[in-house]
């Protein structure tokens, strides 16, 4: 059971502890291979996605819910390790305001543009989305729980700036990073290989004459974005087949990159329904 | 000049960063009636809407464009004191990881729904936005940032959570605090005012039967949200007068709130856009 004693955590100084605030840091998160989860609907989409799990942190005294034990089993046959910390402990260790009594260490996954030719073989019409050099993890994990949404069938991380195994890109994408298939990739390769792929590349700027609704997105499309101060970078602005533009018709010129991500993927999506339909 | 020796600080014991410092705390700004806005671009729309500052501490080392002089000129010419710090204290005052030299303390501004039936007296058909008890400042910015691009009527902030004068809503906001008319109001008394000003209330939530983009949003409409948890309220949803479904394809359940928000608002727009060229 998770509460033997031996298994149980009560010292700030337990090497263990030390381990897993140190992955906090993405340089000892690239050395190890490992990241964090943190809470219970994180931890459920990765158990649900067969993510595997190392060590599993937990404080029934912070449960929210009544299924932590069925999850805590779950991982626990998986092959995790489950350490029971006091409520100390566990308000150290967790980054978020109201921790919820559980916090993962996982093992990293990475998949390149090889595998997602592999997993698009049978898609007719590919839907994906690259976010070029994202700065701010929340903002990448709000794409990604929106494309979950959407249903896109994969993310290319390009020339990353975020660490997608960043603990705000897990929390801000409610555990979405498990359920959308995400590539890393360098931006040329990627932009080679979509062009060999005859997957159109749509970029929004404010300079294009059509608006984003006006477009047809039915064909397979890669919905580019770039950085949150700069937008696409020009290799990918000249480089996109197909330019769109937001209306703006405020006094600022641009969207939160994540709202105008998910504008362009329910547009996307909203025209394929249609034509589902009709 | 800015920099006469009398108004230069560099000690933090200086009781105008004291204050300065208070008012990061909501009791702070509720008692004193003032509050921040940091950078260049938000200070900037707050001088272009007139919005009354109060003081402005400025560190020149820090600016990153070249027109910070001529705004720092039309602040001062309008009563503003203007002081000089030294970047230490610059550093230790901003709140930002990356301080351009510009942080005001301006005087809060307040509306009703009396203000909102002025305001509203020439509008054929209002486009409102109401925001019920939103937690957290960056997603109330962030549904102040889509509502300025859509050029929404006003925003009703309900039940207040989240402070609006909080500095992350003013940054979140990137200055569009300023364009966006907001006003604070009991959600009660919103109703009923909504009501009698035959506006209709939609609602977004996961049970309706219509998807966002098959309801006629062209008439008098206020697009209501509500917590990051819990959605809108019970009362909110039951006086709906128009449910919509935002549809999800993948396993979450839900978008994050200014997602659904700036999702609704774009369609909004999509569609008057559409009416009024038809």
């Amino acid at each position: 059971m998770p509460d033997d004693p031996p298994f149980f955590i009560s010292s700030p100084q337990n090497p263990r502890i030390k381990q897993l605030i140190k992955l906090r840091d993405r340089s000892e998160r690239e050395e190890s291979g490992l990241f964090l989860i943190e809470g219970y609907r994180e931890l459920l989409r990765a158990a649900d996605a067969n993510h595997p799990l190392q060590t599993l942190f937990i404080c029934p005294k912070l449960f929210l819910g009544e299924n932590e034990q069925n999850l805590i089993s779950r991982i626990k046959e998986r092959g995790a390790q489950v350490w029971t910390c006091s409520e100390t402990i566990f308000r150290k260790i967790s980054y978020r305001d109201r921790p919820d009594g559980l916090l993962g260490i996982a093992l990293q996954k990475h998949s390149n543009l090889l595998d997602l030719g592999k997993h698009l073989q049978n898609v007719p019409s590919p839907f994906l989305v690259v976010a070029e050099a994202i700065e701010k993890p929340g903002n990448l994990g709000t794409i990604l729980r929106s494309s979950d949404a959407v249903g896109i069938d994969a993310l290319i991380v390009c020339d990353r700036c975020t660490d997608i195994h960043n603990p705000n890109v897990v929390r801000a994408s409610v555990g979405t990073l498990f359920t959308v298939p995400v590539i890393e990739a360098d931006g040329e390769e990627t932009l080679q290989w979509l062009k060999q792929h005859h997957i159109a590349v749509v970029a929004a700027t404010p300079s294009a004459s059509c608006e984003f609704t006006d477009v047809d997105l039915t064909g397979p499309v890669a919905i580019a974005v770039g950085t949150e101060q700069l937008g696409l970078s020009e290799r990918w602005m000249k480089q996109a087949d197909i330019q769109v533009r937001i209306p703006m018709r405020g006094v600022a010129d641009s969207l939160n990159v994540a709202m105008a991500t998910t504008l362009l993927l329910y547009e996307t999506l909203r025209q394929r329904s249609t034509k589902r339909v009709s």
